[in-house]
């Protein structure tokens, strides 16, 4: 039996074929992907019972098992979404740069594909057929890791997925699927083969998988997002903003962990957000000047560093916008903050000096988010600065090459001053 | 005395502000550097002096005391870089995606500074300039740490630069320079301060900074390039490019290590390469049909995976583009590799399917060079496929930030039907 490291070193190997099947061949096993996932429903949903009915034995909550289903509706769902993944261009092969150096010396940046992707996600089968279908059509391989409580969903979904993948054409190493808990630790160790991991999950999971390999990471740990509302807030705005932006989903990466209120407007501001967010049945935590202004928990030094998940909330009166921007700089995860202010300098001012991959004006931070964006769909939302920042769709799966064609040119020539450069864009 | 560490943090909250600086104050900033290290001239070049007599009392070869010499024609040559790099487009503030997401939610992505650089490079008082500058004129921050051996150089450029930055309005955390090596392992653990480090040296050296830190690194350990001579090559152009490419500079990342021969032209082809790049003194390590057409010494496995950076060439005979594509990518390091052939398929062939950042057709690989690709300078080349590959210059000390524009958004809306996305690309 092949180990890892193996299957990780054929897939390297076979990932430049992968990257040279064009358009049409990777838009049609998309389209093969979407049919055979029909045809093959009963035995995909029949294999869901059995995750569920684990799942339900074991006790695990109804929100949890909400998203463990993959029922017809979630089928119509990631067919949908298939579709759409046909129908936008091609990120590979995308001309960046084109240059004549000089007679006969012309130089190209390509856009190509990253090669092999190694995804590690949770469990949710609709994000399995979303990663392997976004990793086919930018022309990546990708080795997949799903959350074991849906083990036979994803066996299922994958086997029908890779076998329309090949049947296409795509190369028997476009994808592959590991199963055990015990195969990350492997993952992590194939450096040579695996060019990013993307990990998704909790924070402390992240942050293992960071810390435990040589691979390029692309994701985030933190999500600690802020709402500040400025002295020029519309209140109506800023109460609406502030509740979907806790409240609207909590426990994901996008939601709201700490409310800045200008301290100009906070007699006025804090009593009506603080009343909302109550409303919603939120915890509010708040400094010594919010909690004189309404009956709230003191808020301790940790609080602002902390992200809830829950529904909690801490809230903090800021001297202004630059208060505001120095307390998000030094306690943020640069994930994705707002301002909510009918000032456009104030904003200007926000939106430039705010070190994050997301900067609002007047809206809730639960935007971001890859199909929010346009982008169809995602693999993960990056916090790192290189790259892919923010919701990483299609561009952020690929990277670029030069090719320099040339007419027998060395660099003595140039050295020596017998020739010179002329850098000449091409159209 | 602040730390490391405490320099760095500094300087991250700088960041934000460093990278609000329009062009003008940028480029301003260049010019008085530029005039500044006129003006300074004297002082730069007793510095340089001591580092000399320093590199001369330790019996420094003669090669290396040239690298190390920071005179009137090296002045003059970084001074007309940094007029170049002023000319250059700024990478700051460009608008990448302009999109709006329905009525009065409009989302932007716009080209922002990396923020906090940290560069750790070779003895070189010039690549001191050029890599400030760089970093400078992108907006970002950054700390610097030279070799030691021009300690007393890079310190008199060093003030010149920071000086003249800060006379122009730049913060005064644009730049730090660290002196000391023992600095170096303090640097490495400032992983939430510091958003990228460029390490520059020896494979070893590289290595060793990409195995003990957090932070992301870019540039390359290994160069092991290829020249690949196809049947259909004409042979002056594969002589002249064989030649340039292992001997025009041997101590460099883009000199190629491996030669690779299609064994239809062998006969014809290896006495003419092998007697042209002994004529430069070149050692030929030969596979044994190599050694059996030519008296050579005899390759073992270990020189397929070595970087001589000497006079010494590892040469290998192929059966067509296919086996020499296969080769490359097992035992290439994704640098830079040719092909030299005048059959336009192969070559498309050859370049589609080699996974490296350059990729190039009748020239030499010395090519692989910023200064050469029209970029102005480069602070590294970059094997990783993530971010930037191959010569990086202003376009890869960038990444970018997403700005979102609402009028009381909130995501509520979105979820219940209220209201839908409509995706429309502005000009």
């Amino acid at each position: 039996m092949s180990t890892i490291a193996d299957v990780a070193t054929q897939m390297k190997l076979e990932s430049p074929i992968m990257a040279a099947a064009p358009l049409e061949l990777r838009n049609d096993a998309l389209a093969r992907i979407r049919e055979a996932l029909i045809a093959h429903a009963d035995e995909i949903f029949a294999a869901n019972a059995l995750d569920l009915a684990a799942a339900e034995e074991s006790g695990v909550a109804a929100a949890v098992t909400k998203r463990l289903r993959f029922d017809e509706h979630k089928l119509a769902d990631v067919c949908a979404g298939i579709t759409e993944l046909i129908g936008l261009p091609d990120p590979v092969g995308k001309t960046l740069l084109a240059r004549e150096l000089d007679e006969g010396l012309t130089l190209y940046r390509v856009s190509c594909p990253i090669g092999v992707i190694g995804v590690i996600f949770e469990a949710r089968p609709d994000a399995l057929v979303q990663i392997s279908t976004l990793c086919l059509k930018s022309g990546n391989c990708a080795i997949l890791k799903g959350g074991s409580e849906t083990l036979h969903t994803n066996k299922a979904l994958f086997q029908v997925i890779h076998a329309a993948a090949v049947e296409a054409g795509l190369p028997e190493g476009c994808l592959h699927q590991v199963e055990a808990r015990s195969d990350i630790a492997a993952l992590l160790s194939c450096d040579t083969a695996i060019d990013l991991l993307i990990p998704r999950g909790s924070n402390a999971f992240v942050r293992y998988i960071m810390d435990n390999t040589r691979i390029p990471v692309m994701g985030h740990a933190d999500g600690i997002c802020h709402v500040y509302v400025d002295r020029d807030a519309d209140p109506h705005k800023a109460v609406d903003i502030v509740v979907d932006a806790k409240t609207q989903y909590v426990a994901v990466c996008n939601a709201a962990e700490t409310l800045l209120v200008d301290r100009a407007v906070a007699r006025e501001m804090v009593p009506q957000l603080v009343h909302a967010l109550r409303e919603k049945g939120v915890e509010v935590r708040g400094d010594k000047d919010v909690c004189a202004l309404t009956n709230c928990t003191p808020a301790t030094e940790a609080d602002w560093d902390t992200e809830y998940l829950a529904l909690t909330i801490s809230v903090k009166l800021v001297d202004g916008v630059d208060e505001a921007i120095d307390h998000i700089n030094r306690h943020g995860s640069h994930h994705t903050d707002a301002i909510v202010t009918e000032n456009a300098e104030t904003a200007a001012r926000f939106m430039q000096l705010v070190d994050s991959a997301g900067v609002y004006q007047n809206c809730s931070t639960r935007f971001a988010d890859g199909f929010r964006y346009g982008f169809g769909a995602e693999v993960g939302i990056s916090t790192s600065k290189l790259h892919a920042r923010g919701p990483v769709g299609l561009d952020g799966l690929v990277t670029y090459k030069y090719k320099l064609f040339g007419s027998g040119n060395v660099v003595a020539d140039y050295a020596s001053g017998a020739k010179s450069f002329h850098f000449r864009d091409l159209d």
